[in-house]
């Protein structure tokens, strides 16, 4: 053999082996996972918040391993530039641009299908894993169709009265699902559901049967604040075992808040929740490796912060000084609120002692709070001065409240990865998706 | 031949379109791409810049059709998370990271072997077009070794001394090349180098000698404020031709002027920035049509101004209100500050008429200038003023008149572009350059 056409044989078995669909057969599982607000910085960031400085490299992380291309974001232009979460996830979950506030419709408010109920419809298991309520906008965009995300209860109803029943559904969400006017959870049960509401029972559910699981109010504590600061991987790995079947299936997993953590510029809170995403990529990884015919996406439906790591023209990101805080923003407000705090106790939170500075501008903030303010708003304002104080020490900037146009990274894994490759449009997801499933 | 046979073939096929590198040989000619600090929401901003706003989807650009994976740029870590554009012009040459500062040189200051010089050794010609000065820290990292980035003259001087001698090098620098303890230009005459010192010359350059265009005493205007807002893609495609020899050639192109609108914060400057970067790049997709042994990589050192599209809890981008602008910054504020505009002046610089609430601004921004401020300075101070302007319409927002830690995109095309897939690091270029350069 001559040595080109060695190198051809190589070539071609290397062609093989990125090109798995090359079997001719579509993945029997797939798993689009989508981390709400992840724009480009935050995978960034989360790179070096994990990275070791006493190595000479920065680590990577598994995101690195699987980058495949980017995604544009914008919503239909009717909605100018900038995307809500509802308009993303239609465009993500029906390949079908829309208004911002709309789920699963069109700008005529005609009903869209999504990849979830197109997988269903092939006579696949479903399932949606969420840290926000079950029938938030990202999840609900596949599950339902209504002319306005803020309609909860009319969006929790369809769960059950449109015949969708995913086999799994975990997340939050008490507040819309077990109501006076009525028990979704009755009603789930009657029709064959297990149904259940603390993590501790996530070990111990029936496989054989469809699973409705509610952990909250609405959405999950913050993973920083909560007792299982990786929830969301543990949420998926009891959602693939109940899943698994000869016809495969569509599992939905969205990192949701990200999103609230950007929203509120809290660094640590989105830092904390990009390490539960990554632990649930990890667990999606080694799951391929034992079940080769899955397809893993990740994505995000857009940016949430405009955030930066360096601002002020100062050439430096701290990241240790993000990785110790040990609460949300909120969580530190609250306790200065509620308690006389020591010293140690604001060291623990803070995750380093303050400096006398940052306890006077703590103090000064207190002071001004209007005894008007009551409650969460009262908090949030107390936490807007504990923020800056972490951002002036890790140097982190944020330009809005709200979301941005950026474009979003996508990773993907297992059968047919390849085809999400290059720059691409969310709408382009659900239609390789759609694809991928139907005949 | 059965379905799944057929299927095969054509995804072989595919697999031989995609993988070029199945000839099994070296690319004849490199063209390495720097936008300097061209941060990812540089792309996504040019791309809605661009768009058509009568058409239901936004047009894609010439990037979206090349993306092929990532960079991250930290510098070694001696300078912490946020690279300066010498650190991270060395790892882009040389492999290997550095200190802030650094022009081709490692930590302790050894000098590093830049693919440029690799090319050379191999009987390539060799190739520098950038719309800095020439011996600013991009393309100085792949000519020469200083402990630091200011030695500007230096730098110059081993242009020459070091025996490099570039077969084109265009952008400015008269500053430097013509000075009164060294006259570089006269040099390089004297070693048989043809100079040129306007645009109208580049049409008319004898093609078997070798190059020396210096258009301006540092940096060229910014494209916005330029006769020729291309001019990029003009030097480049005059470079083109001469460096065209059976041997191949690297040429390295630099859009270093994206990080100076960066530093300003002026989002219209950028764009025009942005733009000449994109007819760069479309010029040399139809080049590598016609000469498929050619590899064109794009990628960015890092990202200047932590610019994101939408801020202040408003989902909005309004593209349209950059795109009318018709100067930079700087120069409506030398405008205001020269002469007394009439409002159709007023109207012809920002692209539509002000209201009375922005003239009010400028006027007192103009007021509060101090008399103590001259020249450069004054202009950079009321600049501040005309950049609010465009940033509140536009809803554009900055959090840094410097660098920060983000990802940058890379894009790729012609022989061997799919070695660059994925998310690598800044001396991953480099390295794979080697591979591609060394026998």
């Amino acid at each position: 053999m001559t040595s080109l056409l060695k190198r051809v044989r190589i070539s071609l078995l290397g062609a093989l082996i990125v090109f798995p669909a090359f079997s001719a057969e579509k993945p029997q599982n797939i798993i689009m996972v989508v981390a709400d607000g992840m724009g480009p910085n935050y995978v960034a960031a989360y790179r070096y918040y994990m990275d070791n400085p006493n190595t000479p490299m920065v680590e990577t992380t598994v995101f690195d391993k699987y980058l495949v291309g980017s995604n544009s974001t914008y919503p239909h232009k009717v909605s100018g530039y900038v995307t809500d979460s509802a308009a993303s996830a239609t465009a993500l979950a029906t390949g079908v641009k829309t208004y911002n506030g709309a789920i699963g419709v069109d700008i005529n408010k005609k009903p869209l299908e999504s990849v979830l109920v197109a997988a269903k419809k092939q006579g696949k298991k479903t399932g949606i894993v969420v840290t926000s309520q079950i029938n938030h906008a990202t999840p609900a965009s596949y599950m339902a169709h209504n002319e306005h995300r803020r309609n909860y209860n009319a969006i929790a109803d369809q769960y059950i009265d449109n015949g969708i029943n995913a086999d799994v559904m975990l997340g939050g969400g008490w507040a819309y699902f077990i109501r006076d006017d009525r028990n979704l959870v009755a009603e789930f049960k009657a029709k064959g559901f297990q149904y259940i509401d603390a993590y501790e029972q996530l070990d111990s559910t029936n496989k054989t049967k469809p699973l409705l699981g509610l952990f909250a109010d609405k959405g999950l504590p913050f993973a920083i604040d909560d007792n299982n600061p990786t929830r969301l991987a543990k949420l998926t790995g009891t959602a693939l075992k109940h899943l698994k079947n000869d016809k495969g299936y569509f599992l939905l997993v969205e990192a949701s808040q990200v999103d609230w953590a950007g929203h509120g510029n809290d660094i640590a809170a989105a830092m904390a929740e990009m390490h539960d995403l990554a632990k649930t990529i990890e667990l999606l990884e080694g799951y391929v490796k034992q079940h080769p015919n899955t397809l893993v996406v990740l994505t995000a439906d857009h940016e949430t912060g405009g955030m930066s790591l360096a601002r002020d023209g100062d050439y430096a990101w701290n990241p240790d000084q993000v990785k110790q805080v040990t609460a949300s923003a909120d969580k530190i407000a609250d306790a200065f609120l509620s308690q006389r705090l020591s010293t140690d106790d604001i060291t623990a939170l803070f995750g380093s002692e303050l400096t006398r500075d940052e306890i006077k501008l703590i103090n000064r903030a207190q002071t001004m709070l209007s005894p008007t303010l009551k409650g969460q708003k009262r908090t949030r304002e107390l936490s807007k001065t504990i923020k800056s104080i972490i951002d002036l020490r890790s140097n982190t900037g944020w330009t809005s409240s709200g979301h941005t146009a950026a474009d979003v990274p996508v990773y993907a894994f297992g059968h047919s990865a390849t085809q999400f490759a290059g720059a691409k449009d969310n709408t382009d997801m659900a239609k390789i998706l759609f694809q991928l499933i139907r005949e």
